[in-house]
C-alpha cells in the first residue's frame, strides 16, 4: 500500500425530504447564490422545495450553466456574484453545475479572468460552496474536482477547488431523469471506478473490495434503474453508488489511471458527446489496447464481477473485455466511434492534442498521442 | 436505504514516516498535551519520533492512559492540562489513548467533574484533539466515539466527543505488537463490522459490499498478521481494515445493532478482558440466540464469506456460525465463557444490570436482561 492522505470534510445528507434541511445547514448571515442548470430544476420540483426552504434569506439565482460548463458561462455568474457580495454558492444541479460552481467559488476571491485560475490547475481559496444534486454520475458533490470547457478554443481542462461544505442527495429528485441520462450516469460511476481499481494489482485487498462492491452494486440494480418505472431503493443504490466512486475513498494507497478520461474528455470538447458516453466507447478501447499492462487486474475483475474463471488467462481477458462492452451496451449507449460518427479526423486531432500537450496519462504514464490513436482506433 | 448523514472530518495520514509530518499537521503556536499508554510507545520509538518531530514546539506529557481508560486518570490529565493552558490535545497510543483524550479534550473546556459529562453521554465543546495510532482495533483514530471506565464503581459507558482533526497511522508501528494484541484488533475489527452488518437484509447493496470486503480482507489476512514475521504489507491491510470498520462509511442508511458490544463492555468492566476477547466470546451467543432475527444476513453472510451455499437454510446457517467461532479460535482467541472461567455469578449481574438500566439494546432493542441471559448462557 502506498503512503496517502485521506481527507474529505464533505457532510453528506441524504434521503428523502433531505432539502428542507438547507436553512440549518447554510449560516444565517450568507449572501447565497444558488446555481442552475438550464431549468430541469424548475420541472422537477426541486427549485419549488430550495426556495420554501430559503424562504427569509438572502440569495440570489444564476441559471444556465450548461453540460460541460464552459468558463464563458462562468464568468457571467462570477460577475453577478461580486456585484452581489456573495459570500456562500449553493450549487442546485448535476456534475455540470457543481462543476462549474467550484470555479465560481474561486473566481469570487480572484480579480483576474477565471481560465487563468483552470490554467493554473487549481484554487482552493474559495468562498465556501455546497450542493443540492439532481442527477447522479460525476461524483462532484464529493469530492473537490471540475472539468471546465473554453468553447472559443474547444479547450477542456480538469481544475481542483474545494469540497463541497455539504449535499443534499436525495434520490427522489432522480426520478423524472430521462434514461439515457441514467444511462450515463452509470457508465461514468462504472468507469470511475475502473479508473482506480484496473491498475496494478495486490495493492491494497480492501481498496479492491470497495471498487468491486461498487461495480456489483451497478451492475445488479442497471436494470431495475433504466426500467420504465423508479423506484427509491434502486435510486439510492445508485445516487450513493455514483457519489463513492469518486471521493477518494476507493483510492486510498493506490495507484490510479484517469488514460480513458482524459481521451473521453477530448471526445466531449470535440463533438458534445455526453462525459458518461464518450467513456463506455473509449474503456473498450484502453483494455483492449493495455491489456498485458492490466493483465493482473482484468482476470480478477472477469472472475470476481463477470464470474469469468475458466479458460486460459488470454481467454478469460477476451471474455472479460467482451463482458464488459456487452454491459455498457445493455445500458443503451454506444460503445464504437462509429456508431457517434466519430472516425479517423477526430483520432487525428486527439493524437495531435496529446502530442502537443506533452503529457503522457495513464497509470504507467504512456498513453501519449500514438497510444491515444492505438486505444481510438480499437473502438472504432 | 434510511436517511443519513455522513460527515467525517478526521485527516487520515497513512503510512511509513508519516509520523514525521506532525509540525505540518500542528498549528505552530499551539500548547499540546501528548498523552500517552503504559509505556510501549517509548519501547516501540513512536516516542522518539514524535518528540523529534515536534522540537522546538511547547508540548507536555501525561503518561498511563490504561487499558480501558479509567475516569480516574483522566481527571488529572484534565487538571495537568489546564494548569498548563493547553489547547491541542495528541494521543500517541491504540484505542484507550484516544478514547481516553477524547473525554479530557471535552473535561479541558468543562469545569465540572469529567465523569459528569460521560454520565451525559456526549459533548462536542472540545479543544481539537489528533492521533499517532500505534495499535490497530477499535477505530478510535477516525470516529468521535470513546469508552470511559469508572474503577470505583466498576462501570463503562460510551462517551461521544469530536472527531480527531488528523490521525497519523503508520503500519510500522504494529511491528512489535504481541501477536494477542492483535489478534484482539482482527476479532475487535470483524466484529465491528458484523455490528453494522449482520441486522435486516436487503438495506442497501452497497453498504452489504462494503463491510463484506472488510470481512473479505480480514480472513485473508489474519494467518500472516499472526505469523512470526511481520510484513508491511500485511499490517498496512490489518490498520486500514480496523479504521474503515469503525469510521461511518460502511453504515450509510442502514440499521446496526452493537448488542453484542454492550454485553462486552460489561465482561471488561466486571473481569478486566480485553474489549476483542469479550467480542470474539460474545458475538457466538448473539448469533445463536438471534438467529431466526438475523436469518437472512447470515444466509448472506455464509454464502459470501464463507462460501457456504449448500444445504437447507437452518443447516447453512448452523455451519456458518460454527464457521465464524472456528475463525476466532483460529486467532487464538477464546470463544466460551468457560475457557476465561466466567459463569452464572457474572451472567447473573450482567443481567441485573441490564435490567437496572431499562435500556433494550440490539436492533430489534429486544436485548434486555433476560435476553442477554440467554445470549450469555449460549457461550458458556
Amino acid at each position: 500500500m502506498n503512503n496517502f492522505i485521506y481527507h474529505n470534510p464533505t457532510q453528506l445528507v441524504f434521503g428523502k425530504g433531505q432539502i428542507a434541511r438547507l436553512p440549518k445547514l447554510i449560516p444565517a448571515d450568507k449572501r447565497i447564490l444558488i446555481t442552475f442548470g438550464g431549468g430541469s430544476a424548475r420541472r422537477n420540483g426541486v427549485y419549488d422545495q430550495v426556495v420554501r426552504a430559503l424562504e427569509g434569506r438572502t440569495f440570489f439565482e444564476f441559471w444556465g450553466i450548461e453540460a460541460n460548463p464552459s468558463v464563458e458561462t462562468l464568468r457571467k455568474a462570477v460577475a453577478l456574484g461580486k456585484e452581489q457580495h456573495v459570500d456562500f454558492l449553493l450549487a442546485v444541479g448535476g456534475g455540470s453545475v457543481i462543476d462549474g460552481t467550484k470555479l465560481i467559488a474561486a473566481g469570487l476571491l480572484y480579480d483576474g479572468d477565471p481560465w487563468d485560475l483552470v490554467l493554473r490547475g487549481s484554487s482552493s481559496h474559495t468562498v465556501p460552496l455546497a450542493s443540492v444534486l439532481t442527477m447522479a454520475a460525476t461524483g462532484s458533490e464529493m469530492n473537490n474536482g471540475a472539468v471546465i470547457s473554453r468553447y472559443e478554443t474547444r479547450e477542456k481542462y480538469a481544475f481542483y477547488g474545494n469540497y463541497p461544505v455539504f449535499s443534499i442527495l436525495d434520490p427522489e429528485t432522480l426520478f423524472t431523469l430521462p434514461k439515457r441520462q441514467i444511462a450515463c450516469g452509470l457508465a461514468d460511476t462504472f468507469v470511475h471506478v475502473l479508473e482506480q481499481y484496473l491498475t496494478t494489482p495486490g495493492q491494497s485487498r480492501l481498496m479492491d473490495r470497495w471498487a468491486e462492491g461498487i461495480l456489483h452494486t451497478v451492475v445488479e440494480i442497471a436494470p431495475k434503474a433504466l426500467g420504465e418505472t423508479r423506484d427509491y431503493a434502486t435510486m439510492s443504490e445508485y445516487m450513493l453508488s455514483a457519489t463513492l466512486a469518486l471521493n477518494d475513498m476507493i483510492r486510498m494507497g493506490v495507484t490510479q489511471d484517469w488514460a480513458t478520461h482524459m481521451i473521453g474528455h477530448e471526445l466531449t470538447a470535440l463533438h458534445g458527446l455526453t462525459h458518461g458516453a464518450t467513456l463506455a466507447i473509449v474503456i473498450n478501447g484502453t483494455l483492449r489496447t493495455l491489456r498485458d499492462q492490466k493483465h493482473g487486474k482484468l482476470l480478477q475483475f472477469g472472475e470476481r464481477i463477470w464470474g469469468i474463471s475458466e479458460g486460459s488467462e488470454e481467454e478469460r481477458i477476451d471474455r472479460t473485455i467482451e463482458r464488459t462492452e456487452a454491459f455498457f451496451r445493455s445500458l443503451g449507449l454506444s460503445t464504437r466511434l462509429s456508431q457517434e460518427g466519430i472516425g479517423e479526423a477526430t483520432i487525428a486531432e486527439i493524437e495531435r492534442r496529446f502530442n502537443a500537450s506533452g503529457v503522457h496519462h495513464g497509470e504507467a504514464q504512456n498513453v501519449d498521442g500514438a497510444m491515444a490513436r492505438r486505444i481510438l482506433e480499437a473502438c472504432l
